[in-house]
């Protein structure tokens, strides 16, 4: 489809419907949507008062669902950060962008600061297309598509960035490793634990504060401006070490980890009402998180509802997302849509909107929610659940089929690592790798999102729901063009020593010889 | 207090709150409100749109917690049927009201048909109160206190009632045992599945129909009605064998279950809505469930969200029930308390709003919610979970502590009975009965609603919580009397072979000789 005819149609839509807003602020000249998303960072599908928490931290969330569509059965690309966020702006699975690594069987990877790799310049990025479209487009947060030189966002379709490149852990002494850095556009400006601090003791950051701030800043620039935008905003106060600012420490009733979801709140409601402030509201916004919540955090971290498990597993609770999008004058207030979706899919949504034709030069996993948006209308999908390169599960309909199960290794185990702590289901929850082709777990996904009853292996449906999975994986994987793997190699010598800028601030650090090794990931 | 003061403080308050409604319809003579109870059977905690259940089966539900109150820290007097509903409408403790049986060791008991026991005639009951306070009282749908005649709700307080005295189970053969009675008033009106047909194979049925008419029937009679009346409505389609109307049947996303939902939030609806159409809205609604949701149905019955376990258990997925209060004008729209409520606030709350003091001569559990649901004021209280007369668990704060624990015994695991099904928590999920007085294991409930993370044993907050509850639980159990255990003796003959009515129906059964013996209470 070509430009010309999307915008035609766009128009007579947005005529014939009457949608076409009184706002004095809009734009004469280009009726297309701004996009913003917000990611949030191991934030898990049961940790909004929306979908179910207690207590009840969210009513920016909560009132942003009955004015906008929720998802509840929307997934990300992967139960893990890096991988996830490269699917998301990629809108193809890790398998093909190459967000992974073949060292360690089916186990997954990220970036940490000492990998080599990094988002590949063959991807083509939602960024880079909405730039093409004339979009302006912003990164405001965590990157984690790699750190080196050549992977920064700057490279990849971002106009703008205010954020680190990988996550906040620390603090580190410097010596043995460096603290991870944040930039302004392409030079650092300080490091985490140094010039942005975050107390490890009594959690207090005004961090969530400043990428807030960022972002109003970033909406206000974009008030009088002639093209649509793009924001990425991406804080990482939910993922540990979790933080929040004074004014919110203490506040919730579950510790930091809740203080931290009352300040994304909080700023997801500073976020929307700029929008709103600024006649802005021809925005069409998701939230969504990387992965679903790490309860290897054991009761410090996030809440995955009822789902199974958690982060780094392909049960629900791993790959399953509370997601949120917020389209005034499009979308319907208080929509819950049942349309199974991926965060791959806003690469081909938000694509499409702009006027720009998908990449046909490759398979992109992302489907149009366009139309869903706006009159509810379902796609049929399936979803591919994978740990690497290694494909574990399959939802076709709404049953999902396990053809290899595994959580958290023994040694893992061992060293109190778990990511299904409390849960045990038999054939299902094994800490040992289980190839399970030949006789999957089938799971009625309406009935029981937590992974809880497996259809017994004697009836029909399960074998009618078999036998579509198998059809639908031998269609998935028999043309499978698996990316090169980026996430293979470690050197102690390519972390953040010496980030772009850190001459003007007499903060360069010395790096040791570089020593690559093949990265080791453990689960 | 006595009746004048009450009835002069709240006018006073409605006047210098400016509450007073200009409803043109309202009593002149009597600003008492108005109540009504819905009680579902084996809803579990995590059924409802608002309490997170993906498919959101429930948008009058999800409305009634916008216009109302929510209550995510609300509990139930036991984890099964009876006891709990006689909890309720005693507004005390089954072990103090004697809906408990001595026979097996801290199991539960209930009323089957077989049952001898039922409410004392010492007990004092929400309608009796209600009753001497002048309102009209009608209970639609299932009793569950005691089926014999002497036990029967007409003659515990309720002027009218429309339903069954126990489960629906069956159908059975009417000769080693009788179909379950429906009554109108004191006499039945025919039998499940015979007269009121389930079909057990497609799950259609008009009960739930009934019961809602029924409902609406009896608000459109109190219409002129000079005094304010009190609704017990008990729907029982939610319990196994779930069952829904043709209107329904197969119209959710999650089963037979899920129709029976969503046929129970429509129903919830037309109540409401009759509320609304005949000007009286002064009604104080509470909305809740029995006890949490029964897990051994295997995929095939409720949700209890992220809490642990389910019906008959001590853990929250037992006792821990979705709560929303609904009071236009009174209670503002979209709260939600986290003051730690019980079923047994109910009958003080209800108690109290008539003018009708509290009876002083025994112990009532319940607290008053009137502050709490006007201006949202916290009552510090703590909750007792008891399996029959054995104290097993003690909230104080947002902290539980476990004395005892136990799931399902070894022998009912191996029938297939687990009211644990996929959960394992070291030191918790017990099938033996297991007495941790000296180590109790203690859970942060505002952290962890799912009982997953256990304080460690060393900690000083370990050690201040253990000693709290300890104090709790001397006060409570130091001065307890315990009521006459109702529910220790079962009688083949005392089943509902002939109840009143049946002459007319040409329909009693001839019951076989009376041999009394101990009831069996397997968990």
């Amino acid at each position: 489809m070509s430009f010309t005819m999307i915008c035609r149609g766009s128009l007579l839509l947005l005529l014939l419907t009457g949608l076409v807003s009184a706002d004095p602020a809009k734009r004469l000249s280009d009726e297309r949507p701004n996009f913003i998303i917000m990611l949030m960072d191991d934030m898990g599908y049961g940790d909004l008062g929306v979908m179910g928490e207690p207590n009840r931290e969210t009513p920016n969330l909560d009132q942003m669902a009955r004015d906008g569509v929720l998802y509840p059965e929307f997934y990300t690309g992967a139960a893990i950060c890096s991988p996830s966020r490269a699917a998301m702006l990629t809108g193809r699975l890790p398998v093909r962008n190459g967000f992974y690594s073949t060292n360690n069987f089916g186990h997954n990877a990220y970036t940490p600061q000492e990998i080599v790799g990094g988002i590949s310049d063959d991807e083509i990025l939602l960024p880079e297309l909405l730039k093409k479209a004339g979009y302006t487009t912003a990164l405001v947060g965590k990157w984690h598509l790699g750190h080196r030189p050549q992977y920064h966002p700057m490279d990849h379709g971002f106009d703008t960035w205010f954020g680190a490149p990988n996550c906040h852990f620390g603090p580190y002494d410097d010596k043995e490793t460096p603290n991870i850095p944040v930039y302004r556009d392409r030079n650092m400006m300080g490091r985490y634990f140094e010039d942005f601090q975050i107390d490890r003791k009594s959690g207090e950051s005004n961090y969530t504060r400043l990428l807030a701030d960022e972002a109003v800043s970033f909406l206000q620039s974009q008030v009088n401006a002639s093209a649509p935008f793009f924001l990425l905003w991406t804080p990482d106060a939910s993922h540990a070490p979790h933080y929040a600012s004074k004014e919110f420490l203490g506040k919730s009733r579950r510790g930091l980890y809740g203080d931290a979801m009352m300040e994304l709140d909080h700023s997801v409601g500073r976020i929307l009402n700029a929008l709103r402030d600024n006649n802005m509201t021809n925005t069409l916004v998701f939230f969504s998180s990387d992965n679903g919540a790490a309860l290897v955090d054991k009761g410090h971290g996030g809440s995955n509802g009822r789902l199974l498990c958690g982060k780094q597993t392909t049960f629900e609770g791993g790959f399953r997302v509370p997601t949120i999008a917020w389209w005034p004058g499009q979308a319907a207030p208080g929509t819950v849509s049942h349309q199974v979706g991926t965060q791959m899919d806003l690469f081909t949504t938000f694509t499409q909107l702009a006027g720009q034709p998908i990449p046909d030069d490759r398979v992109v996993d992302g489907i149009d929610l366009t139309e869903n948006l706006r009159d509810g209308s379902i796609t049929d999908r399936s979803v591919f659940f994978y740990r690497g390169d290694l494909l574990m599960a399959a939802r076709v309909g709404h049953y999902k089929s396990h053809i290899w199960t595994f959580t958290t290794p023994p040694e893992e185990l061992g060293n109190g690592t778990d990511h299904c702590p409390g849960m045990s289901i038999a054939n299902l929850t094994t800490p040992e790798q289980i190839n399970r082709t030949d006789t999957p777990v089938v799971i009625d996904l309406s009935r029981d999102p937590g992974e809880m009853y497996q259809l017994p292996t004697y009836t029909d449906e399960y074998q009618t729901e078999v036998n579509k999975m198998y059809k639908v994986i031998t269609d998935h994987v028999t043309d499978m063009v698996k990316g090169r793997p980026a996430l293979d190699w470690c050197d102690q010598a390519v972390m953040n020593w010496s980030p772009s800028g850190c001459e003007a601030l007499n903060d360069c650090l010395t790096p040791p010889k570089s020593d690559p090794y093949r990265c080791y990931w453990p689960h």
